[in-house]
């Protein structure tokens, strides 16, 4: 399989996985099971992860994790907006 | 910054964010917040990734990714214990 395809499809796959957990914060408003420290050492990793990909030019990489970082700072936004409450 | 420590700050940051949730489920022997489906969605995105590393022949994308899989076949194996009982 060429690898970019194999690249995108596991991207896919790890970026759908994710999903759920953001649409069940947004709809429960609850973020009691969210660790703020966890969230803030994922969001580092994961753009560590983009850096990397920049680095060796590989697209599957950056898309993959880009996407993860958006998902991971919404649930972030979330944390501040319903820990409050 | 060499690319390779790069990927292994990146891979040990994403690793230990993964963690919590284990041990969490092993304390308090509950599975409700897991989804069976998006679990084996991840283990095949994860899967796909050591295997894209080994194409690209880069360490840091298999060794963390390699971890994943083995963190979340963890989680796999308490949501068969915990969700019988």
């Amino acid at each position: 399989m060429n690898e970019n395809v194999l690249g995108i499809i596991a991207g896919i796959l790890t970026s759908i996985s994710m999903i759920p957990q953001l649409i069940k914060v947004i709809k429960d408003k609850n973020v009691d099971d969210i660790s703020l420290v966890m969230l803030l050492v994922l969001i580092s990793g994961l753009s560590l992860w983009v850096w990397y990909g920049f680095i060796k030019d590989e697209l599957p990489i950056i898309l993959s994790n880009a996407f993860a970082v958006l998902v991971n700072i919404s649930l972030l936004v979330c944390y501040m907006i319903y820990k409050k409450s």
